[in-house]
């Protein structure tokens, strides 16, 4: 079944319905992206007011489109959508994505016109992102029915009740020179789900972790059965909205959606080995950690930093997640207090002071990578720190243990490195903080792996 | 006493003790970037071996100076550095700056080597900064005695027992186009401690908040009365490393800092009106929200936005640092449903959805300004909202309720919009739970305010 999927993620041709000339509108942005994004098989605007639109001749209807269409983004007012979807049947359409607003969200006239428009997809075996939702966006086929423009291709597939929600970790991903493998902006649900496409993406090979916003699970049941048996393939990520009681309430207005008892799905969550985070940041830099590094082995770090200060946030931040910082054995304190200058201090966190350059890092990491008293590695750069990229990459050739870059402080040779390490898979993170707690999210999954063997 | 700084933060003239002509070297780094920030009155080079330096003369000594010399800035291995400081009190040096290393963190001979060099300053008059620091920067002098370069003018003032930890905070105020008043790393603290610092910024009209990162206390007691004055004239921020046991002993490595029973320090800010943050990011977020925004007279906000699923984020946050969140009033929801199409929600958060403008915001917060049910607005801008900026900035004008921006998924426009609106002072959040924790601290400092009327 998920294989009918593949018409809405790589689709030999597109029918953008309700495709406009108006610069600004849903109808023009969208066929715009599709079109910057590099989208080059066949694309037919349908407007009947149109001969031309952003260079591409238009249609008045999609039945009088010569070519086979794959897939259908509809824009048009909901009133439209039904007969839409009936020429899309007809038309042997395989995937569409309505875009449109003026469904279940909009009360019960709604809810209606939703059923009925959902109805003509299932009879004619069409699958439906939507209705109502920020499109679909899939830079390693270059289409983009979506907004904002994003094409950078990444390990990321993001799955989002709220289409701003989503746009935000793509525009991080795009900025940080990561970029994403899907987006799908679920809407109303009123077709294809979260499992759909969970289940989708846990086959899909350019998706390293699923990263999930959630207001609410239509089907308890399922979701456990889905997630259970995905998070052994690959890592999942939820934030979920509405985990207090202002929330909940907020989601109902929102989406319709029954947040649920919070409390029942944490349970859910940790039973089935999805990862939870608290709030978009965390997601984001999650979504980054479980793309890109190994996971540890245990709970045991080690920190290496040219700033004293940055490590004791580090250390404060350890301590609050249950990572362990064991000191130096005594093999490694001799092998160090040899090689690097006696200011350095040879504890936990291992302080390589002010004037640190990165084969002072590369000296010490070397041999703690080797030592059977870490699992991971927090390095923080507290100083324009070059070569730092080059460092990290020889040392990641060495080792199956992640090392967990911070780089701050740093001023323009921060921004140039942390550039490079980013298209080089090594991800970068702002604050220690926020790599702690990505470390964490790592820790989280291995466990359960390990505690859960199949 | 503290008048005396001025030569610090305002110098007349610069000696740089180790100027080098070495790319790199910190003696180079530091005097290109007094240069480069645009400092225009008189600065002297000294290296026994150049004639000149970055383009400027230079002279073996400082006894070879024929001109007086206000501040001096040294970066000279420590060992020299007791000469070096008869030298200035011999020209009547008025501030020191002490950028090297060496001293009491190395051990029990730099111990004594600063008791003495702490000494001279003391019999001299001299004030000190450090040593085994940073270096101070003021952008309102253009003056960049520290690194990396940070020109842009703005109203942080930042004290940090780390030099990273207030680069950071510099470069994240910098790519916003805010700016910061201050900077000073204290390192050793062997004679300019942070109180010293806050007394001076407090009459600093360049400062509108001063946000301190500390390891530790020198004198509590000082500590409390000085605090507790300072904060009814302006806000005082504070992120404390070593809260736990593992960062307390870090503490002791870094900077021989006690860090503290971590309840006492809690139980101190509190008495004084301190506000505390927990991380990195809150810090910076609390003080552009202090610098800029006024405080609001309650805990009862209205979030209105464009994003539903970003309202909900916000909306849990809300509930966890206890703001809440009312109901419209039925006179408002009357206006309102007059004024917004129907498929607006019209509850708190307020939905304008996805299709909102600027005038739609501005119709909406116009109306929801004068209703007496709120003290504050979180405005969420969760897709390209063009003109956002100027509808904030008219607003601003008709109020005293602070208005916190968000905005996020907004690409290029979000870009652009961000920056116009810091450089108008209106600080934007990049998620919707760190405007939370900003307004948070808001909410507490204008707390202690009301609670505590001297």
């Amino acid at each position: 079944m998920s294989s009918s999927l593949d018409a809405i993620f790589d689709p030999k041709s597109i029918a953008i319905v309700g495709a406009s000339r108006e610069e600004g509108k849903t109808g023009n942005v969208v066929m715009k992206n599709i079109i910057d994004a590099g989208y080059s098989k066949a694309l037919f605007p349908i407007n009947p007011k149109a001969d031309e639109i952003l260079g591409v001749k238009a249609y008045p209807s999609l039945d009088a489109v010569p070519d086979p269409i794959d897939l259908a983004v509809i824009i048009v007012p909901s009133k439209f959508v039904p007969s839409v979807m009936e020429q899309c049947a007809k038309k042997n359409v395989r995937g569409i994505i309505i875009i449109s607003g003026g469904f279940a969200e909009a009360g019960k006239e709604g809810e209606e016109l939703q059923r009925y428009v959902i109805d003509i997809a299932k009879r004619s075996g069409m699958r439906l992102v939507g209705p109502n939702c920020q499109g679909v966006n899939n830079p390693h086929s270059n289409m983009c029915a979506s907004w904002p423009l994003i094409r950078e291709k990444g390990p990321i597939a993001i799955i989002s009740q709220s289409g701003t929600v989503g746009a935000t970790i793509e525009c991080w991903a795009k900025d940080d020179g990561i970029g994403i493998s899907k987006f799908v902006a679920l809407g109303n649900k009123g077709d294809v789900n979260e499992l759909d496409l969970i289940e989708y993406f846990v086959e899909d090979p350019s998706s390293r972790v699923i990263s999930v916003y959630l207001e609410g699970v239509s089907d308890g049941k399922r979701f456990m059965d889905i997630a259970r048996k995905s998070v052994r393939k690959k890592p999942i990520l939820m934030i979920k909205g509405g985990r207090t009681e202002a929330g909940a309430r907020a989601v109902m207005s929102h989406t319709r959606s029954l947040a649920g008892n919070d409390k029942i799905f944490s349970a859910a969550f940790r039973q089935t080995g999805v990862i939870r985070v608290d709030n978009l940041e965390e997601f984001y830099d999650a979504s980054k950690a479980l793309s890109y590094l190994q996971l540890p082995k245990g709970r045991r770090a080690l920190i290496v930093t040219s700033s004293g200060g940055s490590a004791i946030l580090a250390t404060d931040a350890c301590e609050s997640e249950g990572i362990k910082l064991p000191s130096l054995d005594n093999d490694l304190f001799q092998q160090l207090s040899q090689s690097i200058p006696p200011r350095c201090i040879l504890k936990n966190p291992l302080d390589l002071t002010g004037d640190a350059d990165s084969p002072r890092y590369e000296t010490v990491l070397k041999e703690a990578i080797k030592n059977p008293s870490y699992d991971a590695f927090i390095t923080i750069f507290g100083d324009p720190i070059p070569g730092a990229t080059e460092m990290i990459q020889n040392l990641r050739k060495t080792t199956e243990k992640p090392i967990i870059v911070v780089y701050l402080g740093g001023g323009d040779v921060e921004k140039e490195e942390s550039m490079k390490m980013h298209r080089l898979g090594i991800p970068v993170f702002r604050t220690p903080e926020r790599a702690v707690k990505a470390l964490s999210c790592l820790i989280r999954y291995g466990e359960f792996l390990r505690q859960n063997p199949f």
